[in-house]
């Protein structure tokens, strides 16, 4: 049974399976995701219009028994950054979908009629595509309740809240996880693509394929242990992130004065201990709740969790750094608790937490919201984003496109994204990633923050510019191959650090596929994927000069380190300048 | 008597007098502004931050006697476009600058505190830069009135709205008219400029200076008198625009087919009758009023007018085509007396009737108002962009960004700026123009409409591909150059069929200076101006894929021709690939 293309058409509501081309088979997650969007979508389209697609593609490892190969990747022209974009998620579609045997799911076109919203079910060679009137106007858990009684508790449910159907720009696309939870494509308004195109939904059923095929199974076998090894033994993805989640970044972060603090006014919290994953871990273990939990079946690393209230009520699951940085620190919120309530609200509605938090404290600028008022955010999101009132709007817009309503020039943005929980100016090697990433500001994209903060692949001074161009080039390659190979970006502490870890994820694609890849074929598809991403960038009309952060960053010295972001035009440029020479 | 530029800068409040350096010389208006924006200021900058400048400049003919060379110009890197802008107007200030020797007055910096505006007034060699509280929160008259007080009837005075306060980015900079009403410096958001570096208002008093400087005061007056017969014998400069204003062209345009009826959706408004330059010239007639009116002193043309209500009541003045039919045919609203009352509105608030009118027009497809409802459109601005509210900061902030908040693909922009009165898919050469200018979606920047329509410069057929680009690039280039002399845009009609129009223009320009400029000069001064800003825009990042029109109109048709704007990406981008071989 060999993979299939799944082509899905809302301007006809029509479908077809198609083979998989022959240069398409080798890839899998981002690389697929890009090379369509980049082969199909002219780079001129309007994002929200008929010309845009939308790509799902599960890593190349998806549906195996791969340690943390769960993450399904969507690609698109985003309407954030008018760039290409890819947004990969753990939780159940990845799985599925590659057991299913569909290589990628492309949507296009745009109904004739814009009133009705659609449901898309995908099966073994069948798709159908029906209205869904009862599911208009609802968020998230409420789509995924009728679609779990509507099929069984084991089916993919990718899905739109209220923000996603008014085409707000926060709107990501929401995915159940395996305890009936979500996780997101969170950046880049894929949420406003998928609504543009009148889906509410899309679920995929694959219950009665339990098995992807693999070439060489004991190979893969063998293989996966090495590598499960790596990561149970590696101190940040063994021990750190299980002990206390990824919000274990608070006090490291904090500590090194790379906090993003109100606004990036600061690079430290005065209330870091009140939202750090310490006191999290604390008051999971005071009050219930689970200090570990994986975002996709196969996770060995357990990153999340689920945290209770005071009364050990569930309040939120998958509540992570960048959430708890946007509105903690950002923000000014020191009640992990009320943090925690506005995590759950944006899982059901549906909305990138990150872009929304980072607005929210730009918000304070333009006197809509004072920091640390976890009520009136809460307030906001609830009645005013949720319903689409001009505030709404406003925020539903994102960072960028609030700043420019209110004439704000401190405006932390990259290609309009907003950057992330990582101060540029106190954790170099990050910033080049947020400028020069074809993503916009995305702190996935290059974690320089391993070799800047955390020793992991050696130690890069985080406040001198020496060698910080070549860490963040070095490591959005690797992580361009590895967001192909539906592996979560935590595997990059071990790959850094350990020598049998990468060896060994690649031995699982050979087996997988009974071919011969090396280390250096993977450094190449990293390449040729961010080659694809920045030529199609450039013919979308970003430039360099998309590739620089926010001015007031170069003039206004962050505390407590009072460094400037201090790379020249030329220093970025040069970056990936290479790329154009070897591949063309 | 020697021009000088004066500097002010705001960050510690302090000017300079300098000499005009060799090179500035034979600059003025925007050849001057142009320059001076492309060799001071960071092309990344932000427009709105420290690193922007605010350049006015005169026309090289203006102070003199020369027949229509009021306009000023004024130049910076623009909010709403990215690029580089320059945004002329009649009015006093020009020729008052003139007078004074001011040959630019550059304005940087921004202050520290961001809590007090300041008033600028300058007089012969001398600044002065004083806060200003009394006028903060003001609206134009009210601010011109207070001005009128403190000093003279002729007092130039330059000024900005609450809009302009709030770095609104359909706010302009408005200027006192002969009349004592206002013209404006309307398009790319300068009025957030000026709003940016604190600036309430700026006034230059040359009372006691009457002449400007002629090297051979014969040849001048001699020139003049060709000029100014030229103009008046033009059957549009001299019959059309002084009987019905630039009003005129409501029939016109709508006889065509190219009147941009409801956002873009028909090139026909059946109510075009109630709104025509007929109509209005009748009602004048009826009530009083006057017909003819020059915005700056030595108009021949005299194609504004003064407009009062049934009762006789002034009502407005400077009610021209491009406003009337922003909230006439594109906005539904077929009442010219309540259009009249949003002019009146608007003139006093400073904002861009164009872009105001546009971004409310493309507010009916955001559910915010309904076509034809003036009352609501009054509303709006009075009650909410005027206070600043989240609706008010939404409509404040121009076509594009609404747009963008409501997910809306049917955004009628180019560089982000909202497209005028002429439809491209009707209006072919129109087209070229509003894709391919530096400055964003401008109807003045190459009047294609004249030949496609007005049968001025030959004829070209408006709904044909043919011979458009070589059309608008003409016009571009020649645009650019009158641009810099202080003229009006309208001498383009006499100067395209009267051969002794051009070289008397350039005689007075020798006349004034004492130099030998040729037509070909002139043609390689304009050529020079696209040139740099071009190159700015560049390196701000605006770049091939920004010069076209909105996608929805290649796949829409438009009635009742049915056309589609049909040019290719390559087909613009050949309109300027010479200039870059030519002056590198």
């Amino acid at each position: 049974m060999s993979d299939k293309i799944y082509r899905v058409n809302m301007s006809d509501l029509s479908y077809k399976i198609e083979n998989v081309p022959e240069e398409w088979k080798g890839l899998g997650g981002r690389g697929l995701t890009s090379t369509i969007v980049a082969a199909e979508v002219d780079p001129e389209c309007h994002p929200l219009g008929p010309n845009n697609k939308l790509v799902f593609a599960p890593g190349l490892l998806s549906g195996t028994q791969a340690s943390n190969s769960g993450r399904n990747s969507v690609g698109a022209k985003s309407p954030l950054t008018g760039g290409i974009k890819e947004s990969n998620v753990g939780g159940t579609s990845a799985g599925i979908m590659a057991k299913l045997g569909v290589k990628a799911l492309i949507i296009e076109g745009i109904p004739e009629d814009d009133d009705t919203f659609y449901h898309i079910h995908v099966t073994k060679e069948h798709v159908t595509i029906e209205p869904c009137p009862e599911l208009v106007g609802k968020n998230n858990y409420e789509v995924l309740d009728t679609m779990l009684e509507r099929y069984n508790k084991k089916v993919a449910v990718m899905t739109i809240g209220r923000p996603g159907e008014m085409k707000m720009l926060i709107s990501n696309i929401s995915v159940k996880d395996p305890q009936g939870k979500f996780r997101s494509h969170g950046r880049g308004g894929l949420g406003a693509v998928m609504g543009s195109k009148k889906i509410k939904v899309i679920t995929v059923d694959a219950e009665k394929y339990k098995e992807t095929h693999i070439v060489d199974p004991e190979k893969f076998k063998e293989a996966n242990k090495i590598f499960t090894k790596a990561l149970k033994e590696n101190p940040i993805s063994g021990e750190g992130l299980p002990a206390f989640g990824t919000n274990v970044l608070v006090n490291i972060i904090n500590e090194a004065g790379g906090l993003p603090t109100r606004n990036f006014r600061s690079g430290n919290f005065e209330f870091a201990e009140n939202i750090s994953g310490e006191t999290m871990a604390e008051n999971i273990k005071e009050r219930g709740g689970k200090t570990t939990h994986g975002c996709h079946a196969g996770c060995v690393i357990q990153c999340s969790q689920v945290y209770d209230d005071k009364d050990g009520n569930y309040l939120t699951s998958g509540f992570e750094y960048e959430m708890i940085w946007a509105f903690g620190a950002n923000l000014g919120i020191k009640d992990l608790d009320m943090i925690a309530k506005i995590d759950a609200l944006m899982d059901d509605m549906g909305v990138d937490a990150i872009e929304t938090g980072i607005t929210l404290a730009l918000a304070v600028d333009a006197d809509l919201i004072e920091y640390g008022d976890g009520e009136r955010a809460y307030e906001i999101l609830k009645y005013e984003v949720n319903k689409g009132t001009p505030l709404g709007r406003i925020v539903g817009s994102g960072t960028g496109n609030l700043g420019k309503l209110y004439g704000l020039v401190r405006v932390p943005v990259v290609k309009n994204q907003g950057i992330p929980a990582y101060e540029p100016r106190a954790i170099k090697g990050q910033g080049v990633t947020y400028a020069t990433t074809p993503m916009g500001a995305d702190h996935t994209s290059g974690y320089a923050v391993a070799t800047n903060i955390l020793n992991s692949g050696g130690y890069i001074d985080p406040l001198k510019k020496d060698g910080q161009l070549e860490l963040s080039r070095n490591l959005q390659i690797a992580t361009a191959a590895v967001d192909s190979t539906g592996m979560c970006i935590f595997v990059a502490f071990p790959a850094l650090d350990d020598p049998k870890c990468l060896p060994a994820l690649i031995d699982m694609i050979n087996a997988r596929f009974g071919i011969n890849l090396t280390a250096d074929d993977v450094t190449s598809l990293g390449e040729r994927i961010i080659k694809i991403e920045r030529d199609f960038n450039k013919k979308a009309g970003l430039t360099g000069s998309s590739d620089r952060l926010p001015e007031f960053m170069k003039y206004e010295p962050l505390p407590p380190h009072n460094t400037v972001w201090d790379f020249t035009d030329e220093e970025l440029d040069s970056v990936w300048a290479y790329l154009d020479e070897k591949y063309n």
